[in-house]
């Protein structure tokens, strides 16, 4: 399949299934305000929906070529590559509320767009919730509509519910881990990596192995176990490269130490703590704590990061993941040419080790 | 049947369910903070989970042996009944947040109470956000789970996320009314009315009474307008119930004039300001239009519903309502002894007019 093209139609697909979805052109009876509303929440599912890289649906869509799956299905497998999308959008609109981001893609956030169309920002963040709640069962919606036409189907729509529920106790555990002393480093590297496994590996590199295994033929439990070896290492690697990329740049569209603004929980973050001095986990600890950071305490984290060896331990960890990947992909067994598909959908995630 | 061995059922199997989805032992890791919080969420979902009258939930399973679907698939029919109450407890947990509601059946709203067992007010929203999002996915899961065992599988999965849908589509249509002006109250009840068909009576009557017949193995076309014809005007009379004994008391927990307090956007409002004389009118925007109201501008709001006629047009209007539903079961041509259970559960939504 031809990447460029696979990717016009997924982005195509997309705003049609969705627009399809949030739009209700006679719900809102005679009455123009809410017809307006009603509107203004429909253009904002499918504008939240644009502009993302859809690795997800590639992925998707090249693990089941690279199975061998009939082309015959292939209207369908897209869709549900679409549907894992639509999915990550739900998600990242009430992540955004939860985060309170101004901006998502370059963009106003959904809640923020819809509080500024309404004029009124509490609105916009009740409109928001719903928008999520909407793309959420659009979502599922999408996958079970595809599934008909599909092997599996019960094992397809029972497969990306428990991706849905996988994400949600991730964001669970994302919340709580914020919450974790920074003054004890022990473990907190493998906190950071579950919360990865659970809140990004689920959906962004499992799933979409797992679901292309299914509508090619495998059996729950086969496609399941390899989807796991597979995508699992794969989806941390992702992770952990997309939180590098923050500190040593190269993210496009976004200022280098965003995350360490925040005060996010990275794995970098864990690392340089349980690599540092006394004097400087000191350090590190009193601009984490407070409410906010400025460039000269985010240039400092950066240096802090590379002098304690906390990125070169990423980089360890990201090649290190991307070879358990790598023996993964090579244990199907399968034809040249689909290995050579399957590992190039995975190469996509972990560009730094390219 | 008999309802009160049905209402225990439903209600232990409600919390099974909903345990089995929302706790998650493992995914913790050996992380105690991510642990703690993750159980907090659960314990929550099970929390949540309790106390509602499982009206939606009763009406399934009587249409359902009203209809004379088979009994040996008694405990799938039951699950999926459970699955409408799990989704309204999602749909609630997230309506509490957009109306930063305190209390829910009379107990702390979730996000309150998880702010309150985190000590974090902000991390409580953000775990109700997610809360209601693991809920949803909960419901669709369980009725999916059901859906094997019974005729229509894909049907009534259809039907159940048709059903979300719908009461997202309805959430969106309220905030929206909440903006339009009190000063024209032209076509203001066609609006609040329109409202309750897609938020209240959509997962309320239509679908409890739409899931029952496609498990009985109605074509899903019969289904749905059997359904509509039965569920609609039983929706609109039980939300036009509910208001009323807002005003009128009898609605137990609740203090009369909660509605008014709100400022919610009432048929009883809209047929007030309609027969209102021109001041009342402006007696009525000026309350309505100030941010809170008190115990003196409630009385006097309560005393304009009942000599403008409001209170007596809710009664007429849920009098007729009632009628269309009675009409619409006895034209199903159901043996006698199905159509006294059917009406019986029907007639649960409007206890004024019984």
């Amino acid at each position: 399949m031809n990447t460029v093209s696979d990717l016009q139609t997924i982005e195509r697909r997309i705003a049609e299934l969705v627009e399809d979805f949030a739009s209700a052109p006679d719900a809102a009876g005679a009455d123009g305000t809410c017809e307006r509303v009603l509107r203004a929440t429909a253009d904002q599912a499918v504008l939240s929906s644009e502009g993302g890289k859809r690795l997800r649906a590639l992925l998707a869509v090249d693990a089941y070529a690279a199975a061998g799956g009939d082309a015959a299905h292939g209207d369908a497998v897209r869709d549900l590559a679409c549907a894992i999308e639509v999915f990550q959008t739900a998600a990242l609109v009430h992540d955004d509320i939860i985060d309170d981001s101004d901006l998502r893609r370059g963009r106003p956030a959904a809640h923020k767009a819809l509080g500024a169309r309404t004029g009124d920002p509490a609105l916009g963040v009740g409109l928001g919730i719903m928008l999520g709640d909407m793309l959420a069962t659009a979502s599922v919606d999408i996958a079970d509509a595809a599934s008909r036409a599909l092997p599996n189907a019960d094992g397809i729509v029972h497969a990306f519910l428990a991706m849905h529920r996988e994400v949600e106790i991730g964001q669970v555990l994302d919340l709580a881990a914020a919450l974790r002393p920074l003054d004890d480093p022990a473990d907190m590297a493998a906190t950071a990596l579950n919360v990865f496994r659970w809140k990004t590996a689920s959906y962004t590199t499992i799933a979409p192995i797992e679901l292309a295994l299914l509508a090619a033929g495998a059996s729950p439990a086969d496609a399941r176990a390899r989807a796991l070896a597979i995508g699992e290492p794969l989806g941390l690697a992702f992770q952990i490269a997309d939180d590098l990329l923050d500190v040593v740049g190269g993210n496009t569209g976004k200022p280098v130490g965003g995350d360490i603004r925040e005060g996010k929980r990275t794995v970098l973050l864990a690392d340089a703590l349980e690599r540092a001095t006394a004097g400087e986990r000191d350090e590190i600890v009193a601009v984490y704590g407070a409410p906010t950071r400025d460039d000269r305490q985010i240039a400092k984290i950066i240096a802090l990061f590379e002098s304690t060896g906390a990125i070169g331990r990423s980089r360890g960890r990201i090649a290190e993941l991307w070879n358990r990947t790598r023996d993964a992909i090579r244990g199907l067994g399968l034809a040249p040419e689909g290995e050579a598909l399957l590992t190039a959908a995975c190469a996509r995630f972990v560009p730094t080790v390219r």
